[in-house]
């Protein structure tokens, strides 16, 4: 299970402030696996709204239809996350192990069910056992303390390689807030609204309508424009909490002005943690970005070059520094969006390859192939119909991602 | 570019008998490969019906456009195909290269513009230089034969490791007909009608309608059930000519019950060609054949298999020969089609493993562990809801994938 660190992780863990409101506390429930801890227990201060966006799959997890249900409440009290198993395909035994879980919850921290959220992330189809995650709860809950989101962010990772998470500051009415967020994703990364398990905390006092709203036009500014390997998990889930304990006054509206550079700082959060993700995707060696531009619309862009970034045979030739881009043409064909082909224009690494439907005459490909050989792949794509536009990110596909396919359960 | 063949290959190359009005044979143009045949060229009787379908890429290539033009006027006297060049994206000078090898055609074989097809496989975006094609025509036309289907079917070939052919036969009015079918493709397959290149070729006296329709339904039985990468080519083309050279009486409808043996034994040899193009997918160690059933109809069951077909988690799963079912689950969800995740049952091998939304309880894995370590995986997966049903066939994704896909240009 264990892998080398990915050699595109960024070269520090940033250090995420307190938030006020959230006090976090981990701890090694022993559900899949052994020295390490796989539980996170986040405690928020009673009037924390909450917002956020779960995957689309029509096999979702029972935690998923439990988030999705509770979100509708708006309030937020306890978070519980466990790594080494999603409770996903798990029948009636998986409800009833959310219920026994919100239950332990709500008995230790005197709050509602519909104020507890649980995620699950691991092996799908195996039984949770929810009263390992009961039996440690008082001991996590003696345990909550401000600090230490590093900790939190390495209980919840699964193939992960490395902990993920950012923090942002914005102004509201003057007053400083923070925004902390934390992820966990590496494989089955094709998010239908957000990438495996994501948890964004800030002190900002947010009405849940604003929250949600917030949340959404992020998520598909950030998580959905990242793929790993185009499957989509039975388990994501993005969750955004609002403590309200900075002291501007309530912002009911996520369209009021006073959150103009909240909403920049957070969606630049966003993308911060989409992009990590994609630089640890399984078995990666180089981070890829794809910019896509001259599209129908945007969502037509976003639908081409998602299929670029899912094309196996784009994400082998960049894994060997090939700039193939005859494949990113066929990729482009099989979106299934308009482009012209005739009016196509390809730039790798800033050098145009091929425009007006074929190869740039006397191009040279020595200045492409350098760039393909560093971490940092910028592909450009330019279809020639309208303005549409979008940019998402990926990896390459190595052996690295067989070796761990492989052998994930064994 | 060589290859070792694929340990999925059939164990010998079919013997396929003469059709009445095909004469066959092969050069070396040199257009990309050295020391081995590149260019395929079938002379068919005056008389000869053809349908065909091609890709719905919307960056097809131009022998592409050319075809689909062609197939509408209904009749075929010369099929050119080269393999190593694709002339796919390469604007219009890729047109003025299916003209120069459509001129070459027609004046050799004196017939009309309309009833030449061309097909070319192989690097995108690279110019054809199409005269190296027209300088070794006149030299295969005094080579023509009735047989040697064996050089036909390598002629085409890229990175295919094993030549692809199959043959039926069948009466129609209790005149015995002959159907060959020839096809290469080994990545770049996730046809959106057709796989790469298939040529069937058939005696029987048939109204182009009927021809039209005839390869229709069958591709999407057969080719259209095939994947091995979810990448769609540019350049997939499938057609069938019929020369009318058997002495029945002249058949103008598809569904003339004269015909129901005939459409029995063209759909099995199409499905027997689609099966040989899974076997030889790029890096392939298994076969895998999906059933799916309990869909809310048979397009929803093909979308739903396709999508643990092309689900990369599968795939790898699979080469590791762990019968991880989780992901099927995970796979089944994300293909957007209705499923009901607590109704669904899946069985590997024969073994059902999970039933009702849950694992099956006692379900000992050992009798699927080995069915996985075989080389023929059967997966059969009902979601549920209805009596849609569908079967599709891939390959594993293994380490010879990225092998192949890395440095194919190199």
């Amino acid at each position: 299970m264990a892998h080398a660190v990915s050699p595109l992780a960024p070269p520090t863990f940033p250090t995420l402030p307190p938030v006020k409101g959230v006090r976090l506390a981990t701890a090694s429930a022993g559900i899949r696996y052994q020295d390490r801890t796989d539980l996170l227990v986040a405690e928020l201060a009673p009037g924390t709204t909450v917002g956020g966006v779960v995957t689309k799959s029509l096999t979702a997890s029972a935690p998923v239809d439990m988030c999705k249900a509770n979100i509708k409440g708006g309030k937020a009290r306890v978070l519980v996350v466990n790594a080494g198993n999603a409770n996903a395909f798990t029948g009636q035994k998986g409800i009833t192990a959310v219920e026994t879980t919100v239950s332990g919850a709500t008995r230790l921290f005197g709050c509602k069910r519909h104020e507890v959220f649980v995620s699950s992330t691991g092996t799908i189809g195996v039984p949770l056992q929810a009263e390992k995650i009961v039996a440690v709860l008082p001991a996590a809950q003696s345990a909550l303390k401000e600090d230490d989101w590093t900790a939190a962010a390495k209980a919840i990772m699964t193939t992960d390689t490395f902990a993920k998470a950012a923090t942002r500051t914005a102004t509201i009415d003057g007053v400083p807030v923070t925004i902390n967020g934390i992820c966990k994703g590496s494989g089955m990364i094709a998010p239908d609204m957000a990438t495996m398990l994501a948890y964004i905390f800030t002190d900002a006092a947010l009405e849940p309508a604003a929250v949600q709203t917030l949340i959404t036009a992020g998520a598909n500014k950030s998580f959905n424009c990242v793929t790993v390997d185009g499957d989509t998990s039975t388990s994501d889930t993005l969750l955004m909490f609002a403590t309200g304990q900075a002291k501007h006054r309530f912002v009911s509206s996520a369209v009021d002005p006073r959150l103009t550079e909240f909403r920049v700082k957070l969606d630049d959060l966003l993308i911060d943690l989409a992009k990590q993700i994609a630089r640890d995707g399984e078995g990666a060696t180089k981070f890829v970005e794809i910019r896509l531009s001259g599209a129908d619309n945007d969502s037509a862009a976003r639908r081409i070059a998602m299929s670029i970034a899912n094309s196996p045979l784009v994400k082998t030739a960049i894994a060997g520094e090939d700039a193939n881009w005859g494949r990113i043409v066929a990729a482009v064909g099989k979106a299934g969006e308009k482009a012209n082909r005739d009016r196509l224009a390809i730039t790798i690494g800033g050098v145009i390859v091929a425009r007006a439907g074929e190869a740039v005459a006397g191009y040279d490909e020595a200045p492409v192939t350098k760039h393909m050989k560093g971490q940092e792949i910028l592909i450009e794509v330019d279809v020639g119909i309208g303005k549409g536009a979008a940019t998402v990110w990926t990896c390459d596909l190595t052996h690295g991602y067989i070796d761990i396919n492989g052998s994930y359960r064994t």
